[in-house]
């Protein structure tokens, strides 16, 4: 940036690069809309008022112009879409910044996997950042590709771009005062460290957040919410796929503490950003649900900017970024134009600006490959042991699961799927080391009444999930998603109904963001012609692996009782 | 600060240090009050809520509880004793942490003033933060004792304590794309940059905030701060001794930008905070002008700490420094009790720690050694060169003057002091270099009837300024004061009725607080003796030289135009 020139073309005495004329600007400070020119050089504003010069001069037409939105926090690898890809699909809804934990490949990669996401985010039209990931692996209940050390976080913070530590999900560990962790977090004292600590209240709160915690995005309640405010954690709103608290919270925001607040996304499916939106379609729920349009945009633009401390940003004043969102209802901000640094990357929904992946563009080295299942080790066979099992209940719309127990179907001395009481035999299959480990247990919930579905994506150890109706479909499912070096599919018996490749790291596909969208539509219709009732029985099954969320999870390992942190056996009395 | 210890205390697994029961906690991000127990643990909040253990135990009686007070802009020197005795005049008032600007220092002895005042705030009962003096010296219309190079600035920035760069009031040369200052600025880039641009607007102001300064604490009308507001500058309220812009402003702020504003004294003499009390007194004032509590509180505590990063404090929450002010009324908030750093430093407005300093604690080296004065050079007669004189015109509580044009008193050839048209002739002699420089003028508006008065704080040079109704009771004034190393001077022929020794750098006095405020009165008595009005004639006085504030100053090279930036002569058509 040349600051000399800058400052010449908000004096007026040099030609701007692009004047916006007749906009409204929504001032993000004062709370007023008032109409002005808009004078850009340099990729930042140079000027408010009229009568500047351009090279290049638009008419708003009266429309409204505020900052490029921010989400504050999101899991780009859940899009299924590499980060040029994911840029593009999400700055046609005006967002021009993203804060992105990419805990899901380090998982898999480790530092190797962040660098691949830092290159691919690179000349996007839209600003990646990211969060070192934390807690990786996330226990030592499940085996992860990757370990992620004291000496790792150093070296990614001095890296550009990257802004604070990410979602400590650990929670009981920091306030059991672990010392990996505070490690961990001592190396990021002072920076934004993210929160992840569902339902903690009370001394245990204090304990975690005394440690220098800042942020919290897994509040599902208001009065969790109330509390983590009172503690000092800005709290980020999510409407993710899967977990949606929004519509919850809004009782929360009061113009006293939306300071405090933030909107993300987390983890959003790749149809729900192109049919909802991302951060725009919380702004709009938001209004919706009565609040002023002017705190639902600062919820999406001050004020995540302030809380990441990126000053460049989140206001349109001089000197800041020309990062602009241009839209016509102030009451459904939708982007008709979308400015990134000063360039037009978006227009009537449509990127301009970063042109599809080219499908022989290559990812490097191991980032493509990363399957190595033992199959030796396979067996989906379940001997009995007991009369009763535990079983994991499905809470559509949620990250938790239910724990319940109930009699198995028994046949030859096995433990089966038993699709009419919907109890689903499921597998963690581990696919980093080819150890041969192999969890397996049931589900209640999903709903298939024949056939199986298999997945890579499997937070955060992101082994081979599988479940199904039958062992038969099962293996197949997870072969299916092995030969192509990770993905999802859909199969019945020995039938692939629907396969998504995803190579890279087995989360993320390398085809353009469109086809992506197609393939995903045709998985989704095919474990719906299998029986699932569920939104998202991918993103669903994605989230029994997790064992940092209640109650009870699959890892390789085992039953994971979460609440005790122990692996439980599947018998039980 | 032994993290694990302070979770262990969060947790209730160990007693903490200090537990405050019964207090009411002032909720800085909801806007609430609550009863609370507040557990601190190494200097530091570790909990809030009932039944932590404490070594010592201490009940508020339901008094409220809000953090420490930040002064966000502030001049120490201006209190005319050093930083330890400043700090024991306003922790009793609740103040915890102020930002200060050494440009007073730095003007006379450069990166060696500064350093002296960082190791005299050390062991303070409050935290001093300073932000580097920008435009040292000033401008080139004035002989200053020092020279800030950005080399200097990058030294300074490494040094802990220092958060940015000081008001930034050469706003003409920002303007103008002046490169040295755009040197210092890019050194700081991203940094809090405070601005100093009283009445700039439009273009001008958006070249001045394009370069990345954003504060700005020289604001006097509604509608100046609101265009400033818009253009990205949070604007400090101030209430200085002199200019008082508190009043005036208070229609500005309103739930939306209050988050934008913060209050600073910038210029505070001794008896002011004594009597009226420091930022606590601009919370009361705002609270009685009709500003919530809740939002009067937080322009002083949680603004403050956002705009300079302060992220360990503003807050009552855990992991939050233990900087508390305990008060009775929320009303009119005063306080009773103020911890810092969870030590109780001052209790019913007095100090209970931070002993007076003791007399034969000397300051080192050329400090103490800041007065040369060339006598040869010295001689105030002003021969007649024409009909009419330009005249400084004082305005009272203003740091701007006017320009006036009378007829001069003429006797024997030269022009005189005329007491009776309350016309005293000025004269500033330089006494860094001795260089023999001597500045002569008028000013009206003073009021002594005879007598003078001379001083060595003159901002922002800082040079010998002394003002009379004769030339032999300002040649006693200006001698009186150079004797004692600096310092300020009330005489009457040849007799010194008052005098205040100001050996540290010719600003601050080496002895107690008591005894300076003491003398400081004894002078104001003896100068309202001699006929003068004013409430303040000798910080009245130190703004006569500051050749950046409109319209008319005079300096040891002349009387200067500040609008056009040149020096006039004092005879005029």
């Amino acid at each position: 940036m040349d600051l000399e020139r800058l400052i010449s073309v908000a004096r007026g005495d040099e030609p701007a690069d692009l004047v916006l004329n007749n906009g409204q600007v929504v001032d993000m400070i004062c709370g007023e809309i008032y109409p002005t020119a808009i004078a850009v050089a340099e990729g930042h504003i140079a000027g408010l008022g009229e009568g500047y010069q351009g090279a290049e001069v638009v008419d708003l037409r009266g429309r409204y112009v505020c900052p490029g939105f921010i989400d504050a926090h999101v899991h780009m690898e859940s899009s299924l879409v590499r980060p040029r890809e994911f840029a593009r699909a999400v700055v046609r809804c005006g967002v021009t910044t993203v804060v992105s934990n990419p805990h899901e490949i380090a998982n898999v990669l480790g530092v190797e996997g962040i660098r691949f996401l830092l290159r691919d985010s690179r000349n996007a039209p839209l600003e990646i950042l990211f969060t070192i990931p934390s807690c990786v692996p996330a226990t030592h209940l499940a085996t992860s590709g990757a370990r992620l050390t004291r000496q790792d976080i150093r070296l990614l913070l001095q890296e550009p771009g990257l802004v604070g530590l990410g979602e400590v999900m650990d929670f009981q560990g920091v306030v059991s005062g672990d010392r990996r962790l505070l490690g961990e977090i001592e190396i990021c004292r002072g920076l934004p460290i993210d929160g992840h600590c569902p339902g903690l209240s009370g001394r245990k709160l204090n304990a975690y957040t005394v440690a220098g915690i800042n942020s919290e995005h897994e509040c599902t309640r208001v009065e969790e919410a109330r509390e983590k405010l009172r503690k000092g954690m800005k709290i980020f709103i999510r409407e993710g796929s899967v977990a949606r608290n929004l519509k919850v919270l809004l009782p929360l925001i009061t113009p006293h503490n939306e300071r405090w607040l933030c909107f993300c996304t987390d983890d959003r499916r790749l149809s729900d950003i192109l049919e909802e939106g991302s951060v725009d379609h919380l702004v709009r729920m938001a209004i919706a649900g009565g609040v002023p349009p002017f705190m639902a945009l600062r919820m999406a633009t001050l004020n995540p900017a302030e809380h990441f401390r990126l000053y460049d940003r989140g206001l349109i004043a001089p000197g800041r970024r020309a990062d602009l969102v241009v839209f016509r209802d102030l009451n459904e901000p939708r982007a008709e134009r979308v400015y990134y640094q000063g360039v037009l990357v978006a227009e009537s929904g449509t990127g301009v600006r970063g042109e599809p992946v080219a499908v022989d563009e290559r990812y490097e080295g191991t980032v493509g490959n990363t399957m190595h299942v033992n199959w030796s080790g396979v067996d989906f066979r379940i001997p009995v042991e007991g009369k009763r099992i535990r079983v994991i209940g499905v809470v559509e719309d949620q990250l938790i699961t239910e724990s319940i127990v109930m009699e198995p179907l028994i046949k030859n001395g096995f433990a089966e799927s038993d699709p009419a009481r919907d109890l689903l035999k499921i597998a963690v299959i581990e696919r980093h080391r080819a150890s041969g480990n192999v969890g397996l247990g049931f589900v209640k919930g999903v709903g298939l009444k024949h056939g199986a579905m298999a997945g890579t994506v499997a937070h955060d150890h992101h082994n081979l999930i599988v479940l199904g109706a039958d062992d038969l479909s099962m293996m197949a499912a997870a072969e299916a998603v092995v030969a192509v070096g990770g993905g999802m599919a859909v199969t019945a018996g020995g039938t692939i109904l629907a396969r998504l490749p995803l190579p890279i790291a087995g989360l993320m596909s390398d085809m353009p963001l469109e086809v992506v969208s197609e393939r995903t539509a045709a998985l989704a219709d095919a474990v719906k012609k299998l029986g699932s009732t569920l939104k998202d029985p991918f993103m669903t099954m994605s989230f029994l692996g997790l064992e940092v969320i209640p109650c009870l999870k699959l890892t390789d390992l085992g039953l994971v009782d979460v609440n005790r942190q122990k692996i439980v056996p599947l018998f039980t009395i």
